[in-house]
């Protein structure tokens, strides 16, 4: 255990402050969830006071310790944390709590509030991030010589039983016990309430043995009202050499309420006359949004204090290790660069063959990737040979070998890109996951915290239509393409054949913002002739057609072959047809008008769009849509492409048959 | 343990008839997985045979054991049994293996294949859907006097490590530990292997103390081949009364191939050769497709003896039980009808507020429901009391109280919609299940499963737009609506008051081949004058208007009454906008050609949308869209409301701009 420092102010004082905090941020917006904030104070203290090295003055400060909150409604706790320890959180901000471009936000934001490592709400996930951010910890300190003198900090994450019956939670805890992440430290607030009652209404199962069950330190502390009992507990946590640790702390929900011990206090607010009567029990006796100052000196003396301390300490490391390892070093620093260090994958060598499934073109884009970016850190849930993501040379991350670059994420679809979320908040790894498409809708939850929380995530998803064949209608995606575009902040890329699948890959690294998904077949394509792989960026392109056309056929990934197929068909027809790629329909959109006109020369009426999948979505950009509107079959590939009309003729009869009724 | 009959065939004969029959299918697909469908031959041996009491005869039989393969791809072992067990599966069919159209598909699909009790393939969601199934033969049993009469039966499942590894496992298995659901018996095929290689390379846990923290008995089996020690395991395992059983089977994968023991024979068919020496292995010597006589007199002696004899001994309590019971007997036989013997719910009782939240609405919705059905069976995702299923008089069911209709799932929403699945093929029960709508993205996968196995499931999903407020953009849906109306075979309701909303209900009840999804809001709506209950069944009709209109704003929700509100300020302006309700765009584009002109009458330039969510998937209706296609921010809902542009002030400059542009 870490010395613990005197302090002016006693431990009730500062716990009362806390508390207190949480209750005037919660009256005052008369908005916010009491419950847990108020709980687990004491854990709070005990890990900033006497354990959390993170500096203030430095929030970004690469080495610092993590503190996810998994319990994402507890976010008055985390801001008056953040306030009392001396981050960029003013009083007027708690007073702004829950308001519209406040800094303090109903559920925490990362890049919104100084100190905030990671956005939470989404129940279970900030495990599966805090997982993320302990690989990330232990896979960058292994990638350079002498790394840890660079990167060497705990991960902290608080979570309730919410997080806990969340299914995501065992596929981190399960992946975490695997690998062994020693530096991975978890308080469980077993308060013994959720939001409708008891917990024993939804909950009987023994944590502690569960967490057993998956290799896991456990330690129990009884009181969660005991400052020193955490503390010591973190301590023993932080010894721990071979398995994450989960500190049980047994607390009473909504503590110091009329209604502490009942689901009453979970998500409403206590009210005057109730916050009062808590601040009573605490022995708290200053007005409404006041703090003594014994209480900040607290902090400053011990968190800050250590804090700016072992900042000083690691810049200087920093300083001798750039001298001794400087191109290491450069490679560090770009690593946690947005444009990471203005790196791009060199192609020249990457063979393009006559016909390919992009699935296998995507697995010599990767290996592309890997020599161009040492710290391209990624792998599949369980379908490393079907996904391409089996990269010669890179070997799987564990924790004989933490050097490795391949991570197996098993069956765990959710999990891998919830963890993927962690490591690129916590910076320093290239994070790519792949997995079917179908399966695309075990990690939607994740998805949607990589884009609100502008994460470069770069998700391969294989196995793109009903081509997928013989496996049927569960793993033939259709509506997946669409749900990924509605989405927000989400690009999605489908790219034709090899040269398009490379330019995915340039537009991925060159986006860097939020997510992009690359969506990939299962079957061999064709090189297109006028395929272009700068051109995707600009999200669509003509690929096929001369002189006036009739139509347009808009087209993407395994359908642009088949549009050309159709376009000669029906130019014996005497029907002039334009085949456009588009790799990118976000990315199109995002173009300037004229680029846009260019490309689509056509009114809408002449306009028809040709994708294996959901019709939903194309309205805006074409007037009738050759797609797939029901769930797919089990059959051979080409019976099932046959039997949906994805064949040259069926299409080029449907376009025909459009024109001949306009 | 049941009495063993005397077998004309030897165990090792049948057990290689089975295998050989795997292999024989999957040679001739060319296609399939024969790892799992060889090792766990002798466990489906020992439950057919011995314990399973079903009658291929009747397939539908309501009350007999139902089985699951949670492991879908070991689809070539269910189909092999089904065949040798006297099923609606012939020999020509097996030969028909991953073809179109045949009945045997790639991976179970239910209504394709007599016998096959739950559909498979994505991995993890057969456990919830057999844990739904138990919760479901126990809620129908308890339901009726003497119901044990006319329900009585176990569930088993089949899984492997893949199953285990997904997060749903643990949401289905905690939940069946708490309400010991004892009648639950799961076989976990440890077969040592996943695709991509040794289970070892992604899973450390101790399975058994995983299971045995979530309070489920545990039966070790040692040998994976001994049909008896398995035998035995199940015996064992039917005689708990308090707890849930999983037999842990030690396999070899791709037991008998060169390759056994390896993850080659997960994915690939052995081949000729391979398969050759496989059968050697086994000593079975007949030609493809071939089995002995003796082979069928074993499971004609055993299983379809023992199934025909429980199939007429049922049939004789189920007459008594008619006599006896006449009024709960029909009940019971109409809760399983599709049609519900053609109740509705009376509204006649129900009051309607001037204004009040559409979830609010929904709760007296269910309150009818509840009343009209008594075989209605729901609950909520631990979010009773925001999602208004906390219907007055409907008890929690549990272990204590098994004719409780209000499920608390606990936060859990997959594993509360995998066990919907669950629930709705049993059969018996009209399930509802609610939440936030934001979390229908951690359903979604079982949302899939619903739509494609044709389940009637009825999801609420409240707190449906940025109107939710404080909680921030974590929790305010933006493309949820899109993602469910783009997936097949789902049909989603966005009540715009409480008229709507039990139209929506009705509208739910009516089309029961699919799901139906009822949106709903968290904030107060105005109820509006000319909105109809009896139309929501049409999907789209004019809420306000007179004359000749200019433009057309079709609105869903929350936002009908705000479009009236811009329509009557444009009113002021001279534009005469006509506004259409649009609760259901799924029933409405079901409609004749005619009936939507009549309710469109512009055309399509002429229309805009208003909906507070993404704009994608409006363009074949709207050429103007008023949405939401970024993520939400925290702040109190007027204030968020205004921020978005979503009041009748910048929604009616909004029209009136794009009316000045035409």
């Amino acid at each position: 255990m870490e010395s613990v420092k005197p302090m002016k102010a006693d431990e009730k004082l500062v716990v009362g402050a806390i508390r207190s905090l949480v209750i005037d941020q919660i009256n005052k917006a008369n908005s916010g969830h009491p419950g847990m904030a108020l709980d687990a104070a004491p854990a709070m203290l005990a890990l900033f006071r006497d354990h959390l090295v993170s500096d203030p003055e430095h929030p970004e400060w690469v080495s610092r310790d993590r503190i996810v909150f998994s319990s994402g409604h507890a976010s008055a706790l985390l801001y008056s944390m953040l306030h009392l320890a001396g981050y960029g959180v003013s009083m007027d901000d708690l007073k702004s709590f829950r308001q519209l471009h406040s800094k303090t936000p109903g559920h925490p934001e990362v890049g919104v509030t100084p100190g905030v490592d990671a956005g939470g709400g989404p129940l279970g996930q900030g495990i599966a991030q805090g997982v993320g951010m302990a690989i990330a910890e232990r896979a960058v300190a292994a990638s350079y010589p002498d790394g840890a003198e660079i990167m060497d900090h705990y991960t902290y994450v608080l979570c309730g039983d919410g997080c806990l019956e969340e299914g995501i939670s065992q596929e981190a805890i399960s992946l975490a016990g695997h690998l062994k992440l020693n530096k991975l430290i978890m308080f469980y607030d077993e308060n013994g309430s959720t939001l409708d009652g008891p917990t024993s209404d939804s909950l009987t199962e023994d944590a502690k043995t569960r967490f057993l069950a998956a290799e896991w330190e456990v330690i129990d502390v009884k009181d969660g009202n005991s400052v020193s009992a955490i503390s010591k507990a973190i301590a023993k946590a932080k010894q721990s050499t071979a398995f994450p640790t989960v500190i049980i702390i047994h607390t009473t929900i909504g503590y110091g309420s009329q209604n502490a011990g009942s689901c009453k206090t979970h998500g409403s607010p206590l009210g005057v006359e109730d916050g009062q009567y808590a601040k009573k029990q605490y022995g708290y006796e200053y007005p409404e949004f006041t703090v003594p100052q014994e209480v900040y000196d607290c902090f400053a003396e011990s968190f800050k204090a250590r804090g700016a301390k072992a900042y000083a300490a690691y810049m200087d490391r920093q300083a001798a290790y750039a001298k001794a390892h400087p191109e290491e070093f450069q490679l560090f620093l770009d690593s946690f660069k947005k444009d990471l260090g203005g790196r791009r994958i060199d192609w020249s060598g990457v063979e393009i063959k006559e016909k390919d499934a992009t699935r296998n073109s995507s697995g010599k884009c990767l290996a592309a990737l890997h020599a161009a970016f040492p710290f391209a850190f990624g792998g599949s849930a369980d379908v490393a040979g079907s996904t391409k993501t089996d990269v010669k040379g890179v070997t799987a991350f564990s924790r004989a070998n933490p050097s490795g670059k391949d991570v197996r994420w098993g069956i765990r679809e959710f999990g891998m890109a919830g963890a993927m979320n962690g490591i690129l908040l916590h910076g320093g790894l290239l994070a790519y996951g792949a997995c079917f498409f179908v399966f695309a809708d075990y990690c939607k939850p994740a998805i949607r915290m990589a884009a609100l929380q502008n994460l470069p995530a770069i998700y391969l998803f294989t196995h793109d239509s009903l081509a997928v064949g013989e496996d049927g209608p569960t793993h033939q995606p259709i509506e997946h393409l669409a749900m990924l575009r509605a989405m927000p902040n989400v690009t999605v890329y489908r790219p034709a054949d090899m040269k398009e699948t490379q330019g995915a890959y340039d537009a991925a690294l060159a986006h860097r913002n939020g997510p992009s998904a690359i969506i990939l077949s299962r079957q061999n394509l064709p090189t297109l002739e006028k395929s272009d792989r700068a051109l995707v960026e600009y999200g669509a392109y003509e690929v096929y057609g001369e002189g006036k056309a009739d139509l347009e056929i808009i087209a993407t990934g395994s359908e642009v072959g088949l549009a050309i197929d159709a376009a000669k068909l029906l130019k014996e027809k005497s029907i002039n047809v334009k085949v456009i790629s588009m790799p990118s329909m976000e990315r199109f959109l995002a173009q300037p008008a004229d680029y846009q006109k260019k490309v689509l020369s056509l009114p809408r009426e002449k306009r028809i769009s040709l994708e294996m999948g959901a019709t939903f979505g194309w309205g805006d950009l074409t007037a009738f849509h050759i797609g797939v509107d029901r769930f797919g079959e089990s059959g051979p590939c080409n019976a099932v492409l046959a039997e949906f009309g994805f064949t040259p003729e069926a299409v080029a009869e449907k376009v025909a048959n459009f024109y001949a009724q306009k």
